[in-house]
């Protein structure tokens, strides 16, 4: 091979606190501490030089390249910190959901075999109680100062600040091999335990020069970043990162999740950019809407973790002028897949239309491939109609599980199975339509469960709407609409029923995609995250056809 | 190493016109042809398809990985296919400077082994004075289809448009190792050989990901890209890469820059940004001026080469409502170093102070280290005063060159001597002040000869000035002032000296910056790129001031 004579500077995480700190000194990381709700305020210079100490104080205590170093915390400066000091050395930050269940916890940190744990006086209860059981953690440092550290039974606890306090800045951030793992997320799969996604410094940084463009985030120095997605959940979306890399200032909320809270750092910190689930902004409306108050610094939001209702994009635009941005993607994707920004022929489209297109997930981002595969293993056309498994490929997309979990989970040429079900149109927006464990196959056909549920929804008598797959011993399987009735809903079964499919149904899909009943339930089945749990409902409700024709 | 488990897709220049088809395949590509001047339009898909077509041919040819394919063509269509037709099937694209002398060209062509070499109608005649001289080419593919074919005596002519009639698209780009070489560009510096610089598919997927960013050039899919800076210098500051990465149209203008055909592309294709040295803009300013013209889409343009003049875009701003980038970068550093968009804290200056940062050569773009040292190898501190030598180091820059030429070129560290003295300031903007052989080093202390040079040239009877380090018994060097006197010039010769010494120096510089004297001359000697040959005037001159105190 003929070798380009270029150097060969590893693509390193340290790279970016680094140039923020040369490049974007004096810009701002306002965080709300979890200690007193209060608002703590330095630069990247500073954040740099403590990150420098962590780092030291980390070498100190005997961390090794490859050890995984655990986080139970918010959106801090503390944490922030901490994605540079731990990675930073080729130590593993393995940022731990604190919501999930005490067994999955359990798990993952002793499958992640954590030697230290990182956590926030929050989480120092959760901590009491899963003690006993973790395996490998050595030492707990508590992100707060001396005046702040807990009364409890735990042991070998350190003071974070006092830590810090040990270590001077003096140090430059080693050179390694760029495929070093930087980071360890889980995923909850609905079944199964969770499994370890294993990020290099190499995916990290390409991820964050791929989501900081102009064809996703669009991120520069004047923006004012505040991730609401918390850390633990894919690198709150790569801000950690990104924000540095683009010298934006950048905010983060702490523990206070509480809509008047969020909105007050908005105001007061001047927020132009800020990323969280749905929900978060549905109850931000409600406080809006009752206060009477506005966000007039926000300008642009991104949204991920559920598809966003085309309501939520109108309120946004019309009545607070904020721009979404709808990102799909996935933890094994760093998590970046696509953005839904526009284009120019987009914006030429009547506004319908436009509309339609920019409520889907979006484009994908440079760097990332996709392909559609149909029933018979064909590729799809991206005619926006035809769906099928989604499978992708990148450079920060994950080949496996930590510890090879699972084995080897790629295909043949190197694509991911995503799970979803998705189309593609001619514009380049993918829609997902369905998770691919949910879709329906009938006479050979598929049918899009998550469109049935969505038409269903609308119905101002149902609560909740869920369609699963049931045998059926001539077209292999039918959807069964299943629903919880809203509480105020009156009328009989049969009435609401036929009203169901007449008013939100019959037109809207094709025939044969009507579901063959509709069956009421008190409540439905849940998962550990808060999605209903199909599972459960297919086994159910499997012979519910074959039953009814007896 | 525990190695992250990311997949490892490399990172190839085919993912750059593979994604712009799949995901802007409608966008257009707009040349004028080199044939009648008239306007060729197709899209990114139609693009992709001939650019395989090509790859395709190439190896039907027996282009084998490694092998050197050069060019000698104008900004235009077919040069933008041979991009990713000679690259993407891991040959190296040789783009060939046809400007330079004919004997560095030959030195080129032979020292790159060049196996084919593509040829745009214009430079026919220098090839037939070239072409007995050339070692190495086989086949000369001249870019154009059959009617347009020339008469001449070149043998193993193969016309462009044949060549891909015979051949279909149905072509994979394949894969292969990201640091495998895939451009050559040759620098010519004032002595010796011209020098190859020889880019990798990693650092020309990493460089265009980074000079995209809103910290630089900030391109989306809402612009139209205009680089008038040829694509045989440094690639066009990497726009054939950049423009389809992020799906903005594409405009090209061919052989002629002329300021009306310049001008009429940016009004008929709504060019929104353009990519030029100086000297273009100054010659579309006097064509506006006469014209009363203006440009309206333009809203912003990149500038590199040489230095910005405060005028120049003070008439841009004021009067043409364009902004303006400077770029800061070298043919080795592929090529873009630094950018100058403002930031928040540069936006909250007063306007004079504003601008006299804006009008430095900018800020490092992500990616770019930098370091500047002082006379006696101490790092300077960033205070906008303290000038030295400029070290750069990053994922984008050469380690050496074409068969390793100049040797090692790297200090131990790995930053590579830019050959430019610079000041950074507080907000990181840095400055050139000097090319570090011209610097003049007098009683161990440091003057700017471009400063002096700048600051003479103000003078209304001074046409050229170059500032030159001649020898001083006391202080070593001293500088002498040398001066073409502009046509119109009256005056007696001390009169003028005085009175250049008095308006334009005096107060403005350290006393002990002031020339020793002022010499006059009726041309200055030039190089073949157009600088004056400051060499040869420190050869003449080196003497001057023994002599003048003899």
């Amino acid at each position: 091979m003929l070798k380009g004579r270029i150097q060969n500077k590893p693509l390193l995480i340290a790279e970016f606190i680094k140039f923020a700190s040369e490049h974007y000194g004096s810009r701002e990381i306002v965080s709300r501490i979890i200690e007193d709700g209060s608002i703590h305020r330095y630069t990247y210079r500073e954040a740099h030089r403590r990150s420098k100490q962590l780092a030291k104080a980390l070498l100190g205590l005997g961390i090794k390249p490859g050890e995984r170093v655990a986080t139970m915390a918010w959106n801090t400066f503390r944490h922030f910190e901490c994605f540079y000091g731990i990675s930073g050395i080729e130590a593993v930050l393995h940022t731990v959901n604190p919501r999930l269940f005490e067994e999955q916890i359990i798990y993952i940190m002793n499958h992640a075999e954590d030697r230290f744990v990182f956590v926030d006086l929050t989480f120092i209860p959760l901590l009491e109680t899963l003690w006993e059981k973790l395996e490998t953690v050595e030492k707990i440092i508590v992100m707060t100062d001396r005046d702040h550290m807990p009364e409890t039974a735990l042991p070998n606890l350190v003071c974070y600040e006092d830590l810090l306090a040990g270590y001077d800045d003096d140090f430059e951030w080693p050179l390694f091999d760029e495929w070093a793992a930087s980071s360890l997320c889980y995923t909850s799969g609905t079944t199964g335990n969770p499994k370890g996604v294993l990020y290099a410094h190499r995916s990290t940084y390409l991820h964050a020069l791929g989501a900081a463009q102009l064809g996703a985030f669009g991120i520069s120095a004047f923006e004012n970043v505040m991730p609401i997605a918390p850390m633990y959940h894919a690198n709150a979306w790569a801000f950690p990162y990104i924000a540095p890399m683009c010298g934006a200032k950048f905010t983060l909320p702490g523990a206070d999740m509480s809509s008047p809270a969020l909105h007050q750092l908005i105001e007061s910190e001047k927020v132009t950019f800020a990323a969280a689930v749905p929900t978060v902004w549905t109850q931000l409306f409600d406080y809006l809407e009752q206060s009477g108050l506005k966000v007039e610094p926000l300008k642009r939001t991104v949204i991920a973790g559920s598809a966003v209702p085309r309501s939520m994009m109108q309120t946004f635009k019309e009545k607070y002028g904020v721009q979404v941005l709808q990102l799909w993607g996935m933890t094994e994707m760093s998590p970046v897949g696509t953005c839904s920004n526009s284009t120019p022929e987009v914006e030429a489209l009547p506004d319908e239309e436009r509309a339609s297109v920019l409520e889907k997930q979006g484009r994908l981002v440079f760097g990332v491939e996709a392909k559609i595969i149909g029933p018979d293993g064909e590729l799809l056309p991206h005619d926006g109609i035809a769906f099928g498994d989604l499978w992708v490929r990148g450079p920060w997309i994950a080949n496996g599980y930590f510890k090879d979990e699972s084995g080897q989970i790629l295909d043949d040429e190197g694509w991911f199975p995503t799970g979803d079900v998705a189309t593609m149109d001619p514009y380049g927006y993918i829609k997902i339509t369905d998770r691919t464990k949910d879709v329906i196959k009938s006479g050979g056909e598929w049918i899009s469960s998550i469109e049935l549920e969505s038409l269903a929804v609308a119905h101002p008598k149902v609560s909740e709407a869920a369609v699963v797959g049931v045998y059926h011993n001539k077209w292999e399987e039918r959807p069964l609409l299943i629903v919880v009735l809203a509480n105020d809903a009156e009328g009989l079964e049969n009435e609401i029923k036929k009203d169901i499919l007449e008013t939100c149904l019959v037109g809207k899909v094709a025939k044969w995609w009507l579901p063959d009943d509709i069956v009421f339930r008190d409540a439905m089945p849940m998962t550990a995250t808060g999605k209903i749990r199909k599972l459960t409902l297919r086994e159910e409700y499997k012979d519910y056809l074959a039953k009814s024709s007896e």
